[in-house]
């Protein structure tokens, strides 16, 4: 399948300046970016007065989490995940996972999101989710303290050798530690063979509240990132969730690792967790992405809301409205937050050889215009719903705000049953 | 004209909760609310698994900046005044205030404001966009000291004779003044003494930067608020923008006056300028509504994310989740809005005899299903494009997402070249 996309304002994540140029994809790839392209091509998109830009990478999920949504609205994390959260996922089944996955990668897609990370278990129904909509993860399933046998890193092992790599490459898996406070020091360790045998890197949330950090000081003596270093989870590639409280030797920790951070600010809010200083970690040299985290605490996987959310918290929390910038934060949802995944030898930008995970936005548009400076457009005014056409490994999986081959308003009715069973 | 909506799920903002019903707009009143009206009517609106609510009021604009959007954006309040807007505003025409504050009211409109208030200058040619857009607006000249004559409180006065009650009363004027840093006491006595004299209320910036605290009371020796309450202002009904810190005295005084805070939310973190405590005010009885200030800071006029972010704050801040809720949060941007404004009356809720000014939403989408609290889904999922439909004063002024009678592209293509004469 060829490509061919005319006339876009082309924002590569490369080039500062936007300049109009054509793309072309063959099968996957981006085969050439030009001014002019004039070439054979199955499918022409005319992008004209439109942004093309990569497709965003959503660096921490949960997605089969949307069938929470709306339902815990107003608690605390712990309070949240002990009487809202956890006695019903005991209780998910296959198909309920499947569907409500499917539902968040139909969300993701209509509002940008390329790529997402995910953690949580059945995850081959995630994976079939992923496979079907068209839409590129990478999944885990997630570890905790349990008694032998170890049925959570056997099920990270097998899904890693069912699924990795598989769907033309689109699903990649890891391996997921819940949090350092779920998780002995045995099954850190356990966990971290695992990852080494497969070279696969750990996915896991850090230091999200102020009560998380406390007790495992008073558990350990030592904090939670501490925890990890002593147990060797930085041996490996790490992707840590949230980080809302580092001391400042976590952060030296964790700058001179091979890790990156991935950001979720309204999650944080929304839970009163409290606001990660990015700026900071981003001037000591550490590499943030941006997530959503899942819908049971966010309510939405809008990847604009957080980007946007995202810039003003670092403006108020650092008294200083220039701390960071429209392009920085575009940058964390695409080249950095690909980073943070361990892709961005793959996606993240366009560039020619990359993977064609392409999003086309309608700017033309009431609440965007006039435009002064395109990162800001993009950055605080488009929303979701501006993204008009995603491309993903080369496919089109939507178009003109249609997703291709779903039905949506039957996934819709399915999930909005699954949550009636459990809430009503 | 009689416009009869069936089926809706009607968000009354009265009643806790949601009921299918039928509504009867006769003129530009609400006439009947039961759960089947069998009545001729010249327009049927199906609402079938739609929301019906109140349209949305936003307390605090400068429509005319929707021009500066994106222009200088990560500039602290006072940086941002002197050097990026101010030195443009002295130079803007009558057309450009026109065609800027026209693209304004399309924005609001197609993202579900039907009122909105409004402090600027030449601001018959708001009035004009106002009128010729649909929108219910409440707009005043903002007063400053200046040397005699005293041609803003002029304007002020002229603006209230000439345009109070126009447009069916969908236009109502009072009086700003801009804020205690820009107004000596002189001004200050005159601006009372003209709202006194046509009963007006005053709008006012108040307190919205530690630096405008600090400096006031380097030169009075009292807060803003004190300021203010020395000089009067709170003899008329006052509007107060921001109020981002306040001390126990000035929340005293502001809690005992005819008084409504019209809290900005994104503006006040994108300036940097802090986070206002609301919770706090509405403990001690203060009525607060939302507004977006202008496109200038705040690079949309987008309610809904208004409405999302002020609950995200106010959780963090208190550290506390459930210290406000999503149903607080939507009587905020509905009828505490109106209340603040003057205008609970008339409008603010849907009730039978109160002015027609309805929104109606599409609930069917993948980022607002599955739902389980209404209020929950309106606040935190669903996005000002989620808007199908808005009648304002009994008129539809927004049909499927098309604005009646005004081409958008022309406007959104004027502003695009006000904007490129004064910044490229």
């Amino acid at each position: 399948m060829r490509i061919l996309i005319k006339n876009g304002i082309v924002i590569d994540m490369v080039n500062k300046e936007p300049k109009v140029k054509d793309i072309l994809i063959v099968g996957n790839k981006i085969e050439k970016i030009e001014h002019k392209i004039e070439e054979n091509a199955d499918k022409i998109i005319n992008a004209e007065n439109k942004v093309i830009m990569p497709g965003l990478v959503n660096c921490h999920n949960h997605c089969a989490m949307s069938i929470f949504r709306g339902h815990s609205d107003d608690l605390e994390l712990q309070e949240w995940l002990n009487n809202a959260i956890w006695p019903v996922e005991e209780k998910l089944t296959k198909e309920e996972i499947y569907y409500a996955s499917l539902l968040s990668c139909i969300e993701m897609i209509k509002t940008g999101t390329t790529t997402f990370h995910d953690m949580y278990f059945l995850m081959e129904n995630v994976a079939k989710a992923v496979e079907e909509s068209g839409i590129r993860a990478l999944i885990s399933r997630t570890v905790v303290t349990e008694e032998e046998p170890r049925t959570r890193l056997k099920e990270a092992e097998e899904l890693y050798l069912k699924y990795n790599k598989k769907a033309n490459g689109r699903i990649l898996v890891n391996v997921s530690l819940h949090a350092p406070y779920t998780c002995d020091e045995r099954t850190i360790k356990k966990c971290v063979e695992l990852a080494k045998k497969y070279k696969m890197s750990i996915h896991i949330h850090l230091s999200e509240t102020e009560k998380e950090n406390k007790d495992i000081k008073e558990k350990y003596g030592i904090t939670p990132t501490e925890y990890l270093k002593k147990n060797g989870v930085f041996e490996v590639k790490t992707i840590l969730a949230h980080c809302v409280y580092l001391s400042s030797n976590d952060i030296n920790i964790i700058k001179k690792e091979n890790t990156g951070i991935a950001h979720n600010p309204i999650s944080n809010l929304k839970l009163s967790s409290g606001m990660a200083n990015i700026v900071k970690y981003k001037e000591n040299g550490i590499t943030v992405g941006i997530g959503t985290d899942g819908a049971g605490s966010t309510n939405t996987l809008d990847m604009f809301e957080e980007m946007k959310v995202s810039a003003y918290i670092q403006k108020v929390l650092n008294k200083k409205s220039s701390c960071i910038n429209a392009e920085d934060i575009l940058k964390m949802a695409t080249t950095d937050g690909a980073k943070v995944l361990g892709l961005d030898k793959e996606i993240g930008s366009i560039e020619e050889g990359k993977k064609a995970d392409i999003i086309i936005i309608n700017i033309e548009k009431p609440h965007i215009k006039p435009i002064n400076n395109i990162y800001s457009a993009l950055v605080y005014s488009a929303v979701g719903q501006d993204v008009e056409t995603s491309i993903v490994d080369g496919k089109i999986i939507m178009e003109n705000r249609e997703i291709i081959g779903i039905d949506e308003k039957m996934i819709m009715d399915k999930c909005q049953k699954i949550s009636d069973k459990y809430f009503r």
